[in-house]
């Protein structure tokens, strides 16, 4: 609670300039306000060193550049997600040492420093997955993670994913990408003791459902340690993978 | 088709006892006739070696007892899917050499040789699939088929299954039955080069949607070769097993 | 497993050119490496006589000719599903033998010999579900299969169907590809003793749901014998069609 | 409507017992009761032949026999469906000549004339759906059609129905009753040029719905001149035919 | 049955031309051939006075139009539905009295004799659902029925449609079209003791599920005497009316 | 929010019995606390006159029966419920004068005056819906409202609904329950301009969806002024018409 | 019930120039008609004061332009939902005054008096929900209600939410619009204790299902008082809370 | 990989005991054991300090309590999941000191030290989630956390869950179990900056489909941080939490 509204209340009262009742007025307005701000002082102590977070798809892109651009300003880190490239091209004339992740659809632009603790690693079966996993990848960056992609490790080729099995076993966290049915989440979390992301993609068709099949089917998974985000929600796992992330630091 | 009927009209026109008037009524009404046991026969000659089957759930264990013995009489193996336990003792009482499967809740006449030919491997992850995984063995055996039940190879403890991968490779069709998220298929079918046919199961709870999760998994799996039966339908899956595993004796 | 690697770790102990310390750090790094290896030798030598396969959808046609350029010159057949008429001419180009053919979007690039073994069958009812039957015959006869294609036999006018009868009992696997309600299936299962692989296509509307109605329906056929394979997955019903076909060949 | 009320009105009126605004008043009040009645009415003089119908499910078999009683005593036909067997029990004892059906769970009780007319046709694949065919049956018969029930005519051998062509020929109205996939509906609809109304039944498991997926499938037939009622509807679906059969009088 | 072939055969067999053995043969061949001309045959002599009718969607204006014209050539009535305007166009230079309703997007080439017949009623709620409630009513006129479509008959403005309750008792079959959530199939299923088709459309948005609440809705009418054809389906449904209004003529 | 804890900091810091910074600590821990008892007492405030309620599904009798004891021991008004009747007789022993609505399932202990303001209605259809129906009746009284219940008013025979319009047109709120498929809601709300509550009931069989098709049908209506709760959902129903109704009071 | 008519047939009934027969049939006829003109008046009178609405989504601008236009001339207030600009920049041409608001895709051309009565209060999350809540705010205010629209009030910063509790408190009804789960509905009734209307929007992706997922949501809140209309329905909120609003005032 | 058995094989080869072919057949033998067992190795060692898991639900009392017991002489914790009380009985006749959790229908064996690392929470709305919400706590506390439940904390009485914002800020990691729409995930995530995992529960009725309602709104969450595990699944939570909350120790 940001106390210096109340502090002021008191000593008003102590020294005899507010009577009780006008203390008692003050106060109710105050915590109201109070309550609010001081919600947003705390979630900003604890999110430092993260960024602030643009949702771009259904903005234009005019929109989308102005309001990275405003957010920038603040001196945080500023992240737009499914941004097309028209938003970068705008925001790079204000902002020219912003970065465009294409195959992500981000616009990142870093204010802050940039950290690297800790390990998530992320990963997906091919390239129709990218997408989402790259955006896993850059949320988890910029929340001050080391995080790396590994592509082409699908089920269907178990192999593939069985001789990075050193490799799954050094991550703290991972997030696996996966379309089609998601099975990969499940071979993943058998192999690795920690907790593991499943992000569905709607990459598939027919029987896919636009992605509800893989969701359906890492929710049921015979393996334990999973958690599941929304279909195609690359921030929301990388923002997760992050969190627990950050706290294998403490 | 019967070409009896149709031989005796020829004749009887030939003989002029029939006009070709009449001849024309007779050929209409057989036409229909026989085509139905031509049929019939058809299939009888093909299905040479295999059983008449009962799906005996929604049938008293009564009527499911007489209808098995009564087909008993015919010198074919008999298969019940679905039969209580009840129905194999009333079935005991008259047809004393009749077979029970607990866990597969079939009952088994066999008035037949019993061969042993190909390899057909059926695969699932645990305790909680044996009733379908062992109504699909049974199937296929009565077809004719070598048939081996390979238990405990669940994607959560991959190890177990690559431990088995020569296995896989000798079988010249593998049922992969998998409740949960169905996961199995994905990672078989992706070892082995030989038709795999899935079967989900309605084991798992919530968003597993008795069944339909997997059974949706399934049909996107990312790994070529595989084909889907309903929910809990090892029968089916046998029955297909048993015919693909003939072929190759041709 | 390539036993080469293995071969030289022991020879080097038994040399004494290693310790038993450092034969064993080799061995480690071997197992996982070679088991990968192992799958991918063992795959080119099963998959002998087939493609390589690019699924070109969410490719743009410059990439996916890129990659069906590239695979074609290892020498192997190629197949590129759901083309675009834009890949087949740029590739065209480079590749000036590679065959397009329009209606199943299928770009083939023929390198191994043309085998024509077996006998697949591919039955639809009307011109709508011809994308889906082609890709399913031009896939089984890239796999080495004689493969035919049965057009205009729908179950509305079962006539035209049953007029085939002697020929559906020749073939030795037949993929069903029906959309509407799919009832095709089941009457062609009741009629053959052979495999029969159901692919429900997306034609239709309404109560249709984009083939999860033809999909359910197959999947619950009365007819044994049957499985079935994703919505309009023409290349996944080929493949094994293909699959089943080459083992009457044993 | 019913113009006793209005004429005594009128005629009020012209006497000059009343005055105009009185009988204005009158008919006003008159106007939104009589409509009731006056549908009644039309509905008896339409429905003539036919009975009073109950749906015994949900209520106890007290409850239900005492409805069905006091029915059967304005001396027209009465049809209680899904009645269990305690029902006919309890009603047995007040009413004598009622019927009961225990396939079809249907008590009867009949009061007018019994007329055949026209032809309703029922068929089924199976024993599974006899209860809903058979009430289908009842009711068009109560309906005073002549109606039969072909038994055994599933898709699956599919000579068995079309040895039965000639007889589907001569049917005024059929009615399909199927389970599994409900492919039956389409064949049936396919070879006869009359009214088919469909009525899909919850016979099946796993991905037929309970009954979702021949509903749907019916919906999205291939053969022209179907329509569908609900799943194990029986009773609306004799209920329909039994309307249309007697158009074919008139 | 196509009786000439079946009759020759008998001759030359009568004449001593053939013998048995080769009659025998030549019947065989015939049996198959003949059984689908037969069929066709068949169907031709009963839908006597109605069209061909072809289905425009997802072909080319060209395509479609060629078709068309073709089918003209035969003498018969025919009928292209969902056809966009370009079709007419283009089939207007060839066809000159062809005619386009661009509402129902239907076109009609009329060679057969007008029937009038009976009384087919089509009622719609309001100008949303008009494409569909034309596609029924042309099609039902081609059918040879006199038939009639009411506008502005919705739910929630119910005096519109019990002001026209005269006018529905008249009818012989009613077509009910209905987007939203598909109540007026109720409330005319209760106003009369005719046969009522329902026709769910797709107009609504969000809960309306694209026309799956409102066939639903009908399905599970409280008032009897109502089948449903799939959503958007005013062929389907006016091809059921003109059957059954049809028989009324007997 | 409650100010005496607040004064008395103020009053302690203005007397000088607490510094500034302990009056800060005191503030900080009365201010959670507070905003609760706030809120608790702002509810009491205005549900005056309505009573506590408790869910008795999912409890046993005896939990059921002693939850409610000890609420009405506060002197208001408490409702349970989705009560079997074992929870009135065990609670009879010990609050002789508590009422138990069979039909509704729910038990009532009046403690507070009984109110009968304004004006609530609550139509169904037929004796299936009575249980939702009277809850709401039920529920809408105990807040203090004059509440009817108009049953047989289902849209199948819409003259017995339209001879109440009357009585329609003076409520001031209506509840609409209706099972199948949910047509009711649409007539009702097409025929006054008062607040229409929807709820849909799970009185039906197959595409009624255990109420999923009346709740769509009810959220797609083509009458405005409708919303609609959950299936079965009468009590949900009674409160927020108790609550609409009370504003006509103001 | 419009007097006139029948008025007429008494006085002719009276003064001898019509028979009670002739007076009968004049009256059944007026009977039917004159009812659907008493509801149009008394509609008209109830909903004094508001407006005739067109839904222009799948009309031509020209159409609604004209609609509209034409609706205007009979002096009430008009509203022109889902209106694209050009049906704006169109009807500006002949009705200068007209006013669009981009946002809520809304036309209005107040003809009527401007009410502020009561207290209609809108939330909703974000810019995301900005259409259809604007939709609501404008609906209700030209029902004569004074209407405040809250933004940026999302369940994910509960204190932005909790800083307007006291305006909350005021308000007589609350529409709360909410995309994604739809939470905020939750919260808000569980503050409250007046009238909460549920507005599910489709602003998503994935696993919101195009706003089926709030639209259950909502339906299943934990809190009393709330009833849900379709998704995107901001017209239909907004009608409702002017319904309820205005009942404060009587 | 358990290096034991790949050491004595080098070591033969080594003293010449084996040769290199021997020694090469003895790897390849190993390698797929060891490959197993291995895996087997590293996941006890992980694990340490977690107990065995079995899942009750479908096993026989008996069954349930043999297994339980031959897990617990390896002198492991123990937790059996969804147990009826006769488990637990028939246990204790053997494992005297097991602990029953009737709410959670847990059983619990202990035989490791119990550690109380980091802070777990587990929160819920009420008693109807007790059961999921207390399995959740019970697994985490084996896993070595310090774990609390925090209970009637819902989204309709905010002001609880507020009253409690600081215990919140304390915790490591938040497991929010919620019935009914699920949203106080959405409120608590919006709170927290720690890992978020909900786990929807099957409590409610109708729309809320047996938790799909609340699972879909969870995984559409409004604030970040969250991801979500099946329906009912509070081990599978518990779990998660436990991996997570160990993380914070290293």
């Amino acid at each position: 609670m940001d106390m210096t509204g109340f502090r002021d209340v008191l000593e008003r009262v102590r020294r005899g300039e507010w009577s009780v009742d006008e203390g008692l007025r003050a106060l109710g307005k105050l915590s109201a306000e109070d309550l609010g701000y001081a919600r947003i002082d705390h979630h900003r102590a604890l999110r430092k060193g993260f960024a602030e977070v643009v949702y771009c798809e259904g903005k234009t892109p005019e929109q989308a550049a102005a309001i990275l651009e405003r957010l920038a300003r603040h001196g945080t880190n500023v992240l737009g997600t499914r941004a097309q490239p028209r938003v970068a091209e705008l925001l790079k004339e204000r902002v020219p040492d912003c970065e465009y992740d294409e195959v992500a659809r981000a616009v990142v632009i870093r204010r802050g420093p940039r950290r690297q603790i800790g390990d998530v690693l992320v990963l997906c079966a091919g390239t129709s997955d990218l997408p989402v996993a790259r955006e896993a990848l850059i949320t988890a960056e910029l929340m001050g993670a080391k995080a790396e992609l590994l592509v082409d490790v699908g089920v269907a080729g178990i192999h593939r994913l069985l001789s990075q099995v050193d490799r799954l076993y050094q991550a703290r966290v991972l997030v696996v990408v996966a379309g089609m049915e998601g099975a990969l989440v499940s071979v993943v979390a058998g192999l690795v003791d920690k907790p593991v992301i499943g992000v569905p993609t709607s990459v598939g068709y027919g029987a896919q459902l636009h992605g509800l099949t893989p969701l359906l089917g890492m929710l049921t998974s015979c393996a334990p340690g999973v958690a599941v985000v929304n279909i195609d929600n690359g921030f929301g796992a990388g923002y997760l993978a992050g969190l627990i992330n950050a706290m294998g630091e403490s």
